[in-house]
């Protein structure tokens, strides 16, 4: 059965004002449940999702590769071999592995494409918060060995692997592994506001009034 | 009045299984109000937006200049002089023109953060959808002068420009010029799912079920 509904461990960003809930919603676990297959259906939705994300040009410089463990074990295993063991020892009970790529060059005339890595953040935000509507959660790594990603995946030259994205349902907050629990409930944390968002010009903090 | 409810014309995405309603509507239309001012509550839901995206290790490496042509004419203008003159042409309509500026360079400990620009991107995403939900139009452009942004927004060599994000709210249909009327009614597009977007290999197209 797809759960539509919530993840199990519920971490609402604090902010000062209410910001959508997709958004404030979305955070990264670790705890995933091993034993729940995402829906093909669903699986589509998250790369939709991504699909529609702006890009410069509209030249759509992402390239994602799905490691789906119920449909292409071999895939799935290339991927989890890539990342971090620290990652590994809870990546390895989602059962989708997304590896997300960017294109340095432009499709539509073989130029530099300096966003290339910026719009492909981009759609992998629309993608995840596709996700939180499905009650699924994500985790993106960065951890991970992206010259062996380049060659198990034949990865071309002129792109870069960005992150292995982690797709899967949640545990319940009953069935949290001890050396995951403390780490799962604490609360999510950003610096303040006017660390990173300024007021006219730089390092000027925009004053929340 | 602020309008919290949808942005004057529709293109809602056309996907193969339904997306979420705010990834399907938002959409980069250049029509915007020039007499309509967003208010400050509703800029810091923006931010708030930004702030709460993912990045690697915590770094939060994006940083927003909010130029509001209604508290701070003059950065507004710095930020529209950068621009190039096909972009000025609508976006000098924009109440709001928000530099968008990633770090290279890890603040925890100065070393080089490659995914500075992909979790930029993500952060701007996130503050995308957020205006959607509020009835803003958003307009990301890569069209400007990133070294006069640098000079005139003194952004530190460790960091780059990445885009000039338009915030305002939409012309209706009935209000738009001749020359904008064509492109903004014209229906959105993006590649087929199957040209970036694999199924476990390079190349091998996700395919629709």
């Amino acid at each position: 059965m797809i759960n539509h509904g919530r993840p199990m461990i519920e971490k609402k960003a604090e902010t000062s004002v209410p910001i959508h809930e997709l958004i404030a919603r979305r955070w990264s676990g670790r705890a995933f449940a091993p034993d729940r297959r995402v829906a093909d259906g669903d699986i589509l939705a998250l790369l939709e999702a991504a699909r529609w994300a702006p890009s410069c040009y509209g030249d759509q410089p992402w390239r994602y590769i799905v490691c789906n463990k119920y449909t292409n074990m071999e895939a799935w295993q290339n991927a989890a071999a890539c990342l971090s063991a620290g990652n590994q020892s809870w990546a390895r009970h989602a059962p989708l592995l997304i590896l997300v790529v960017a294109d340095n060059f432009m499709a539509r005339d073989g130029r530099a494409n300096r966003w290339g890595q910026y719009d492909t953040g981009a759609a992998s935000m629309s993608l995840c918060l596709q996700a939180t509507d499905l009650g699924l959660m994500t985790h993106q790594m960065g951890g991970f060995d992206a010259n062996s990603a380049r060659k198990l995946f034949c990865i071309p030259v002129q792109c870069t692997p960005m992150s292995v994205l982690a797709v899967g349902y949640a545990l319940p907050e009953s069935a949290l592994a001890p050396e995951l629990k403390e780490r799962e409930l604490r609360p999510r944390a950003r610096g303040p506001l006017s660390e990173h968002f300024y007021d006219g010009a730089w390092n000027v903090p925009y004053v929340i009034t």
